[in-house]
């Protein structure tokens, strides 16, 4: 047993897989739940990811509480929670995002933000809401962390417990390291995708282009069906980031259409070639 | 039986699969195999998709003869064959791109090139070679066949029958149309996904970002694990249609760029919803 009481608040896939796999680990005695969707919460109590359906002020009361919500949520969730928070309770979250949810968090918890701990489990699906959530959804999975200075160590402590005992591996990195990295191997991809689909579907005769697609086109345009609410909150929230990764893509791209313009078809292949050997070397290290 | 004879030159993945497909639905009596790799041939003998090794004055004697070669061998590889080809002779290809294979076909073939039917079945994997084919591969996949105003009816007809006894669903296209559509739904994505791959492979700290890449990542790449060399021939052979695609394409993440960079929030939701919806729309119709 490492705490006693958690609270999970949002309890579709990641909040509820969280819950799930530290009961099945038995490092949890109850686990309370909040959501705003009534039945969804409801269908978390039945599917056994949650014991009971709590308030903020039961909430409060919880040795650790994560939040699995939208990232734009952050400050408004943690507002309503820091009246009721019992000396010495640990809160955390999941967001994509690190830098805007700290800031957020700072602007909630106020002199409470020394128990905050910034995650992002690196885990999910295009499924979401209660139904989809699994003890092993982050067995083997990356868990990031990026605690800030002030973050106290107690609290970073048992937060890397748990996500060690749900079988992630637990990472830590600077915020700004962080939504650098994501920028560049998932925010960019996802915008890409999203902009290569929407460019095709805004053609008039789009249906006598995707009558063609196959399943090249499938996987790369996979993420294009992520939520776009999502998305677009990632994207403002990661502005930064993300605009120096547009930049370098752009620039990649137009040296691509310099070369296939000019018919320099060693340049193509070396390009191929490196990129082949980057992903193979890449995948070798990867259980995905 | 639709024909005695019939010639694969090129006994891989696409080669192998089409004469196994053929045999196996009876309507074809022998299957001659040409290779420029003595070890492949000898496999695919062995696995039964081929029945015996064949020089090209005997592939010349085949009802039909298949070309499932790289692109840029066509011209090669028919001037070798028109000396032995006999009178009726139909020959086809699987070729990616379908203008460059035409003007190579008029060139190898001159007086014969209404006996030949351009053609590109829309299957494939990353595998390749003989040990990856089989017989259900074009199974309810699309064939496009692009014939020229001067390729002879017959010819068309017995390819269409061919093709239609592999289980595939024949399609006729303008070879312009064809090379126009495969820029966009195949190889724009390639040509994008090999990039991203490649401009995050540059970066002196590639490793820190690979190591945080995940399932999204993955499969938006998958395509830039394809052959490197098969690549740079498509590329070249459709440099206009892919020109105006790549085109399109930056223009489209130059106003993603602007939506991001003034934080217009709305603009960025109307596309990925809109994107998500034509994906959605898309993936209806599709068994792939």
């Amino acid at each position: 047993m490492i705490i006693e009481k958690l609270a999970i608040v949002g309890t579709g896939l990641i909040g509820g897989s969280f819950a799930l796999a530290l009961k099945q680990a038995g490092v949890v005695g109850e686990v309370l739940g909040i959501g705003r969707n009534a039945s969804s919460l409801a269908q978390a109590q039945t599917l056994g990811l949650i014991d009971r359906a709590a308030d903020w002020a039961a909430a409060g009361q919880a040795d650790c509480i994560l939040l699995a919500i939208p990232v734009g949520d952050t400050e408004a969730v943690l507002t309503q929670l820091l009246p009721h928070l019992k000396p010495g309770a640990v809160i955390t979250d999941a967001g994509s995002t690190k830098r805007n949810v700290i800031a957020a968090a700072r602007a909630g918890l106020k002199a409470r933000f020394g128990d905050f701990v910034p995650g992002h489990p690196i885990a999910g699906s295009e499924q979401s809401g209660p139904l989809a959530a699994r003890a092993d959804l982050f067995q083997a999975k990356k868990v990031v962390l990026t605690p800030e200075p002030d973050t106290h160590a107690s609290a970073l402590a048992m937060v890397q417990a748990l996500w060690g005992a749900t079988g992630a591996q637990v990472e830590i990195l600077d915020a700004v390291l962080h939504d650098r990295i994501f920028a560049a191997v998932s925010h960019l991809p996802h915008l890409a995708a999203f902009a290569l689909v929407d460019e095709l579907a805004c053609r008039a005769d789009s249906d006598a282009f995707f009558r063609f697609a196959a399943s090249g086109f499938r996987d790369f345009t996979r993420i294009a069906g992520s939520n776009p609410e999502m998305w677009r909150d990632i994207a403002v929230a990661n502005r930064e980031a993300l605009l120096i990764e547009l930049d370098a893509y752009l620039t990649a791209l137009q040296a691509l259409r310099q070369s296939v313009a000019v018919d320099d078809a060693d340049a193509l292949l070396e390009m191929f070639s490196r990129a082949r050997a980057a992903r193979e070397n890449w995948m070798k290290t990867q259980d995905v």
